[in-house]
Protein backbone atom coordinates (compact mmCIF):
# COMPACT_ATOMS: atom_id res chain seq x y z
CA UNK A 1 0.00 0.00 0.00
CA UNK A 2 1.34 3.24 -0.77
CA UNK A 3 1.04 6.14 -2.46
CA UNK A 4 2.80 8.19 -6.02
CA UNK A 5 2.49 10.69 -8.03
CA UNK A 6 0.25 9.41 -10.74
CA UNK A 7 1.68 9.32 -14.75
CA UNK A 8 0.26 9.88 -18.09
CA UNK A 9 0.27 6.10 -18.50
CA UNK A 10 -2.58 5.97 -15.41
CA UNK A 11 -5.24 8.10 -17.19
CA UNK A 12 -7.29 5.45 -18.44
CA UNK A 13 -7.39 3.76 -14.45
CA UNK A 14 -7.66 7.14 -13.02
CA UNK A 15 -10.60 7.88 -15.21
CA UNK A 16 -12.75 4.21 -14.28
CA UNK A 17 -12.10 5.35 -10.66
CA UNK A 18 -13.81 9.24 -11.40
CA UNK A 19 -16.42 8.12 -13.80
CA UNK A 20 -17.75 4.67 -10.81
CA UNK A 21 -19.58 7.32 -8.73
CA UNK A 22 -20.19 10.63 -10.22
CA UNK A 23 -22.77 11.91 -8.89
CA UNK A 24 -23.88 14.63 -11.40
CA UNK A 25 -23.26 15.03 -14.54
CA UNK A 26 -22.20 12.07 -17.03
CA UNK A 27 -19.86 13.77 -19.26
CA UNK A 28 -17.12 11.48 -18.98
CA UNK A 29 -16.69 8.22 -20.81
CA UNK A 30 -13.48 5.96 -19.48
CA UNK A 31 -13.68 4.62 -23.12
CA UNK A 32 -13.88 7.47 -25.20
CA UNK A 33 -11.35 9.61 -26.55
CA UNK A 34 -8.32 10.06 -24.44
CA UNK A 35 -6.79 13.18 -26.00
CA UNK A 36 -8.66 15.85 -23.72
CA UNK A 37 -7.75 14.24 -20.51
CA UNK A 38 -3.80 13.49 -21.41
CA UNK A 39 -3.80 17.51 -21.98
CA UNK A 40 -5.71 17.89 -18.53
CA UNK A 41 -3.51 15.67 -17.16
CA UNK A 42 -0.46 17.51 -18.96
CA UNK A 43 -0.90 20.86 -17.13
CA UNK A 44 -1.84 19.75 -13.55
CA UNK A 45 1.73 17.81 -14.25
CA UNK A 46 3.16 20.79 -15.51
CA UNK A 47 1.93 22.89 -12.20
CA UNK A 48 4.56 22.32 -9.11
CA UNK A 49 1.71 23.49 -7.01
CA UNK A 50 -1.10 20.84 -8.53
CA UNK A 51 -0.61 16.81 -8.46
CA UNK A 52 -2.72 14.14 -9.13
CA UNK A 53 -1.55 11.15 -6.65
CA UNK A 54 -2.78 7.42 -7.08
CA UNK A 55 -2.59 4.77 -4.21
CA UNK A 56 -1.78 1.49 -5.22
CA UNK A 57 -2.42 -2.07 -3.38
CA UNK A 58 -0.85 -5.16 -4.73
CA UNK A 59 0.09 -2.99 -8.09
CA UNK A 60 -2.88 -2.15 -8.73
CA UNK A 61 -4.64 1.30 -8.52
CA UNK A 62 -7.76 1.71 -6.05
CA UNK A 63 -7.57 5.28 -5.37
CA UNK A 64 -6.80 8.55 -6.30
CA UNK A 65 -7.17 12.82 -5.40
CA UNK A 66 -5.65 15.69 -6.89
CA UNK A 67 -4.00 18.12 -4.77
CA UNK A 68 -3.54 22.01 -5.05
CA UNK A 69 -1.24 24.47 -3.41
CA UNK A 70 -2.47 27.64 -3.93
CA UNK A 71 -0.79 31.41 -2.51
CA UNK A 72 -3.50 33.83 -1.28
CA UNK A 73 -2.98 37.07 0.33
CA UNK A 74 -5.08 36.55 3.65
CA UNK A 75 -3.61 35.34 6.63
CA UNK A 76 -0.15 36.27 6.37
CA UNK A 77 0.04 35.98 2.98
CA UNK A 78 -0.55 31.95 3.63
CA UNK A 79 -1.29 28.89 1.36
CA UNK A 80 -3.92 26.65 1.25
CA UNK A 81 -4.27 23.30 -0.18
CA UNK A 82 -7.14 22.15 -1.83
CA UNK A 83 -8.15 18.46 -2.12
CA UNK A 84 -10.34 17.38 -5.15
CA UNK A 85 -11.73 14.22 -7.17
CA UNK A 86 -11.13 12.13 -4.17
CA UNK A 87 -12.01 8.42 -5.27
CA UNK A 88 -11.58 4.97 -3.54
CA UNK A 89 -12.53 1.43 -5.69
CA UNK A 90 -15.94 0.36 -4.87
CA UNK A 91 -14.48 -2.78 -4.29
CA UNK A 92 -12.15 -1.45 -1.67
CA UNK A 93 -14.17 0.29 0.96
CA UNK A 94 -14.27 -0.42 4.59
CA UNK A 95 -10.50 -0.70 4.10
CA UNK A 96 -9.58 2.70 5.19
CA UNK A 97 -7.54 3.68 2.18
CA UNK A 98 -9.75 6.94 1.97
CA UNK A 99 -8.26 7.84 5.59
CA UNK A 100 -4.67 6.88 4.49
CA UNK A 101 -4.82 9.04 1.67
CA UNK A 102 -6.08 12.10 3.08
CA UNK A 103 -3.77 11.74 5.90
CA UNK A 104 -1.09 11.90 3.35
CA UNK A 105 -2.48 15.11 1.77
CA UNK A 106 -2.55 16.67 5.24
CA UNK A 107 0.84 15.61 5.56
CA UNK A 108 2.16 17.23 2.58
CA UNK A 109 0.12 20.31 3.04
CA UNK A 110 1.70 20.57 6.41
CA UNK A 111 5.09 19.98 4.99
CA UNK A 112 4.14 22.84 2.84
CA UNK A 113 3.42 25.05 5.43
CA UNK A 114 -0.47 25.38 4.43
CA UNK A 115 -3.00 26.99 6.61
CA UNK A 116 -5.49 25.09 5.75
CA UNK A 117 -6.86 21.77 3.54
CA UNK A 118 -10.01 23.06 1.89
CA UNK A 119 -12.50 20.76 -0.16
CA UNK A 120 -16.64 20.86 -1.32
CA UNK A 121 -18.35 17.60 -0.94
CA UNK A 122 -21.72 17.38 -2.87
CA UNK A 123 -24.66 17.69 -0.16
CA UNK A 124 -25.94 14.39 -1.52
CA UNK A 125 -22.51 12.60 0.34
CA UNK A 126 -23.51 12.02 3.69
CA UNK A 127 -20.99 9.24 3.96
CA UNK A 128 -18.53 11.62 2.83
CA UNK A 129 -19.11 14.56 5.06
CA UNK A 130 -19.18 12.08 8.02
CA UNK A 131 -15.56 10.86 6.66
CA UNK A 132 -14.66 14.29 6.39
CA UNK A 133 -15.70 15.07 10.04
CA UNK A 134 -13.87 12.05 11.56
CA UNK A 135 -10.62 13.80 10.05
CA UNK A 136 -11.56 16.78 12.06
CA UNK A 137 -12.71 18.92 8.93
CA UNK A 138 -15.43 21.51 9.75
CA UNK A 139 -18.78 22.50 7.33
CA UNK A 140 -18.00 26.05 8.01
CA UNK A 141 -19.12 27.14 4.36
CA UNK A 142 -21.63 27.08 1.21
CA UNK A 143 -19.70 25.02 -1.54
CA UNK A 144 -21.25 27.31 -4.61
CA UNK A 145 -21.34 26.12 -8.30
CA UNK A 146 -22.03 28.09 -11.44
CA UNK A 147 -22.09 25.80 -14.22
CA UNK A 148 -21.14 27.85 -17.25
CA UNK B 1 -15.38 52.37 -12.90
CA UNK B 2 -13.39 49.47 -14.27
CA UNK B 3 -11.72 46.20 -13.32
CA UNK B 4 -7.98 45.38 -13.54
CA UNK B 5 -5.45 43.44 -12.28
CA UNK B 6 -4.07 44.35 -9.26
CA UNK B 7 -0.28 45.45 -8.98
CA UNK B 8 2.08 44.85 -6.17
CA UNK B 9 1.71 48.85 -4.93
CA UNK B 10 -1.79 48.23 -4.77
CA UNK B 11 -0.99 45.12 -1.43
CA UNK B 12 -1.55 47.55 0.94
CA UNK B 13 -5.26 49.18 0.27
CA UNK B 14 -5.76 45.10 -0.83
CA UNK B 15 -4.83 44.06 2.90
CA UNK B 16 -7.52 47.47 3.82
CA UNK B 17 -9.83 45.89 2.55
CA UNK B 18 -9.62 42.36 3.22
CA UNK B 19 -8.83 42.85 6.98
CA UNK B 20 -12.40 45.11 6.47
CA UNK B 21 -14.80 42.48 6.81
CA UNK B 22 -12.93 39.04 8.02
CA UNK B 23 -15.51 36.80 9.79
CA UNK B 24 -13.12 34.19 10.57
CA UNK B 25 -9.39 34.34 11.98
CA UNK B 26 -8.19 37.97 12.61
CA UNK B 27 -4.68 36.91 11.90
CA UNK B 28 -4.03 39.49 9.33
CA UNK B 29 -2.61 43.42 10.32
CA UNK B 30 -3.06 45.70 7.29
CA UNK B 31 -0.51 47.83 9.07
CA UNK B 32 1.87 45.19 9.90
CA UNK B 33 4.72 44.16 7.86
CA UNK B 34 3.97 43.65 4.25
CA UNK B 35 6.92 41.09 3.57
CA UNK B 36 4.77 38.19 3.72
CA UNK B 37 2.03 39.52 1.85
CA UNK B 38 4.33 40.74 -0.85
CA UNK B 39 5.78 37.54 -1.34
CA UNK B 40 1.94 35.98 -1.50
CA UNK B 41 1.27 38.87 -4.40
CA UNK B 42 3.99 37.45 -6.14
CA UNK B 43 3.19 34.14 -6.30
CA UNK B 44 -0.49 34.60 -7.24
CA UNK B 45 1.30 37.12 -9.86
CA UNK B 46 3.55 34.84 -11.48
CA UNK B 47 1.46 31.99 -12.07
CA UNK B 48 -0.56 32.83 -15.24
CA UNK B 49 -3.58 30.79 -13.77
CA UNK B 50 -3.91 32.69 -10.75
CA UNK B 51 -4.28 36.47 -10.77
CA UNK B 52 -5.79 39.21 -8.08
CA UNK B 53 -7.98 41.84 -9.61
CA UNK B 54 -9.15 45.54 -8.39
CA UNK B 55 -12.27 47.11 -8.67
CA UNK B 56 -11.36 51.06 -9.13
CA UNK B 57 -14.10 53.96 -9.03
CA UNK B 58 -12.55 57.17 -8.91
CA UNK B 59 -9.36 56.63 -8.77
CA UNK B 60 -9.91 54.71 -5.62
CA UNK B 61 -9.71 50.81 -5.20
CA UNK B 62 -13.28 50.14 -3.94
CA UNK B 63 -13.59 46.29 -4.29
CA UNK B 64 -11.19 42.80 -5.42
CA UNK B 65 -11.39 39.62 -6.00
CA UNK B 66 -8.83 36.53 -6.61
CA UNK B 67 -9.06 34.65 -9.74
CA UNK B 68 -7.39 30.86 -10.39
CA UNK B 69 -8.03 28.78 -13.21
CA UNK B 70 -7.51 25.00 -12.49
CA UNK B 71 -6.99 21.96 -13.93
CA UNK B 72 -8.85 18.79 -13.36
CA UNK B 73 -9.11 15.62 -15.11
CA UNK B 74 -13.53 15.29 -14.90
CA UNK B 75 -15.85 16.90 -17.61
CA UNK B 76 -13.69 15.85 -20.32
CA UNK B 77 -10.67 17.17 -18.72
CA UNK B 78 -12.09 20.66 -17.94
CA UNK B 79 -10.94 23.67 -16.22
CA UNK B 80 -12.89 25.35 -13.72
CA UNK B 81 -12.61 28.77 -12.15
CA UNK B 82 -12.30 29.65 -8.45
CA UNK B 83 -13.09 33.21 -6.64
CA UNK B 84 -11.50 33.92 -3.52
CA UNK B 85 -11.61 37.18 -1.27
CA UNK B 86 -14.33 38.86 -2.87
CA UNK B 87 -14.75 41.97 -1.06
CA UNK B 88 -16.34 45.62 -1.39
CA UNK B 89 -15.61 48.80 0.37
CA UNK B 90 -18.08 48.94 3.07
CA UNK B 91 -18.79 52.66 1.81
CA UNK B 92 -19.71 51.37 -1.58
CA UNK B 93 -22.17 48.63 -0.96
CA UNK B 94 -25.40 48.75 -2.85
CA UNK B 95 -24.01 50.12 -5.89
CA UNK B 96 -23.84 46.88 -7.27
CA UNK B 97 -19.69 46.66 -7.16
CA UNK B 98 -19.98 43.45 -6.26
CA UNK B 99 -22.31 42.24 -9.27
CA UNK B 100 -19.87 44.28 -11.38
CA UNK B 101 -17.05 42.04 -10.34
CA UNK B 102 -18.82 38.86 -10.46
CA UNK B 103 -19.64 39.29 -13.87
CA UNK B 104 -16.67 40.24 -14.99
CA UNK B 105 -15.53 37.35 -13.32
CA UNK B 106 -17.91 34.77 -15.37
CA UNK B 107 -16.94 36.52 -18.38
CA UNK B 108 -12.95 36.07 -17.61
CA UNK B 109 -14.08 32.12 -17.02
CA UNK B 110 -16.01 31.81 -20.31
CA UNK B 111 -13.71 33.25 -22.14
CA UNK B 112 -10.98 30.37 -20.52
CA UNK B 113 -13.48 27.56 -21.56
CA UNK B 114 -14.23 27.04 -18.26
CA UNK B 115 -17.53 24.33 -17.38
CA UNK B 116 -17.69 25.94 -13.83
CA UNK B 117 -16.92 28.35 -11.87
CA UNK B 118 -16.98 27.74 -7.62
CA UNK B 119 -16.64 29.20 -4.41
CA UNK B 120 -16.76 28.84 -1.12
CA UNK B 121 -18.64 31.33 1.11
CA UNK B 122 -18.96 31.18 4.83
CA UNK B 123 -21.98 29.64 6.42
CA UNK B 124 -22.88 32.89 8.43
CA UNK B 125 -23.02 35.04 5.47
CA UNK B 126 -26.21 34.70 4.83
CA UNK B 127 -26.26 38.43 2.60
CA UNK B 128 -23.59 36.66 0.55
CA UNK B 129 -25.50 33.25 -0.21
CA UNK B 130 -28.65 35.37 -1.46
CA UNK B 131 -25.56 37.45 -3.75
CA UNK B 132 -24.81 34.54 -5.47
CA UNK B 133 -27.99 32.54 -5.67
CA UNK B 134 -28.76 35.53 -7.40
CA UNK B 135 -25.92 35.48 -10.00
CA UNK B 136 -26.98 31.74 -10.81
CA UNK B 137 -24.53 29.70 -8.15
CA UNK B 138 -25.87 26.78 -6.67
CA UNK B 139 -25.08 25.89 -3.08
CA UNK B 140 -24.54 22.01 -3.96
CA UNK B 141 -21.67 21.55 -2.09
CA UNK B 142 -20.08 21.42 1.35
CA UNK B 143 -17.59 23.86 1.71
CA UNK B 144 -15.15 21.83 4.40
CA UNK B 145 -12.23 23.60 6.15
CA UNK B 146 -9.35 21.56 8.08
CA UNK B 147 -7.27 24.24 10.08
CA UNK B 148 -3.72 23.36 10.05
Amino acid sequence: MSLREAVRDDVPRLLQLLAEDQISDQRDDPNGDLTPYLAAFDAIDADPNNTTYVWEQDGEIVGCFQLTFLPGLLQRGGWRAQVESVRTDRRFRGRKIGEQMMAEAVKMSRARGCWQVQLTTNKDRRDAHRFYRRLGFVASHEGMKLKL
